[in-house]
């Protein structure tokens, strides 16, 4: 059955790859599966079909014949737990490397999802710019935490790269436009090492093929 | 090996239930996991005993002899894959069940987090005042939704009660003091359902014997 997923039509950064099909679009990289992609406008995200699909009309979905799932986080873990790549075998490591996953999507994205709040969907408000370093500093608090737990000799979260690895940087190349990333050279330096992987690198090209017109099949 | 969580010291809420140690507890007693809770304080979550359990020094943790996780996500996700009484057995609907825990947890949970920020973490700023019915109809947009996911006939998300559910219910629980869940009588009736479970009710009543002081031992 081929796997079919949905992506904006028209991707809202510009091909940047933030857009949360990426990080569908890596796992399955990483795990070896070819996909097929349905690009879906604004207008039919909020329409019955798509919201048959996810009720709460975003994208990405994840299509395998009739069986569907939604949410990026259960995707990803969805393909990590049924094919080699992006989990350890031991059952312990296994269950800290899908920790990580949490902690990418609960800990650490909801402040930087709050810098673009405040930056873009609360831009033209009276307090975007005096509220901004509230919601800055809220960023720089995990990223001191995640810097420590890096420490200066591990290339991944724990042990080999996982899914929660996958989560993780993805949810951190969000913060790239505002130059936070860079006042934290080690998670600079783990971010860097996950955009180096081929398979980020083939989920980045097709995103953007979609962004400049190219078939959308990656 | 005794099952061991992490709990505040003293709960910010007042015995509310609305910590996350509330969550795992529910967890743990729907599937019939007896635990022990340490209690922590707000210094002692920042200094290296417990932010070597948990890198971004919060609560809960759980520690089962050596093998520890933090994240509520994962933590439940643990509890609910190792026993009987949280997730469907066949596949696809565990996987959908699965999808429920993450929508929960990053797609209704983080505007009903940026109610506390706006009235609680930024109350005093000069913005407050304005900044909170934008936030408050962010919340009213994910409960259109899931109010039409839930329909008229449904007691839960996706077949018989799951983690899923729990996950849910408990971050709605989070609502409650705003008034905004009684303007969705679907959601409100769900998340009582949940709060009707014994399981809730004894872990309800665990956290707030330690707001009062009790033994904290569930």
């Amino acid at each position: 059955m081929t796997i079919t997923i949905t992506a904006f039509e028209r991707s809202p950064d510009g091909g940047k790859g933030l857009a949360r099909d990426t990080r569908v679009r890596w796992a399955l990289e990483e795990v070896g599966q070819p996909y097929e992609v349905r690009l879906v406008s604004f207008p039919a995200m909020k329409q019955p079909a798509h919201l048959a699909l996810h009720p709460f009309g975003q994208i990405p979905t994840y299509e395998d014949g009739e069986f569907a799932l939604f949410e990026t986080g259960a995707i990803v873990l969805h393909l990590a737990e049924r094919h080699t790549g992006l989990l350890p075998d031991e059952a312990k490591a296994r269950a800290r490397a899908i920790t990580w996953i949490f902690a990418a999507l609960n800990t650490v994205e909801p402040p930087i999802l709050e810098l673009v709040t405040v930056r873009i969907f609360e831009g033209d408000k009276p307090w975007s710019k005096e509220r901004l370093p509230l919601v800055q500093d809220r960023v720089r608090d995990r990223l001191v935490q995640l810097s420590a737990r890096l420490g200066n000799a591990a290339d991944w979260l724990d042990g080999a790269f996982s899914a929660g690895d996958l989560m993780m940087v993805s949810v951190l190349l969000r913060l790239r436009p505002s130059g936070i990333l860079d006042e934290f050279p080690t998670v600079a330096a783990y971010v860097a090492r996950g955009e180096a992987r081929p398979a980020y690198k083939r989920a980045f090209a097709a995103q953007l093929a979609v962004f400049n017109g190219k078939p959308p099949t990656g």
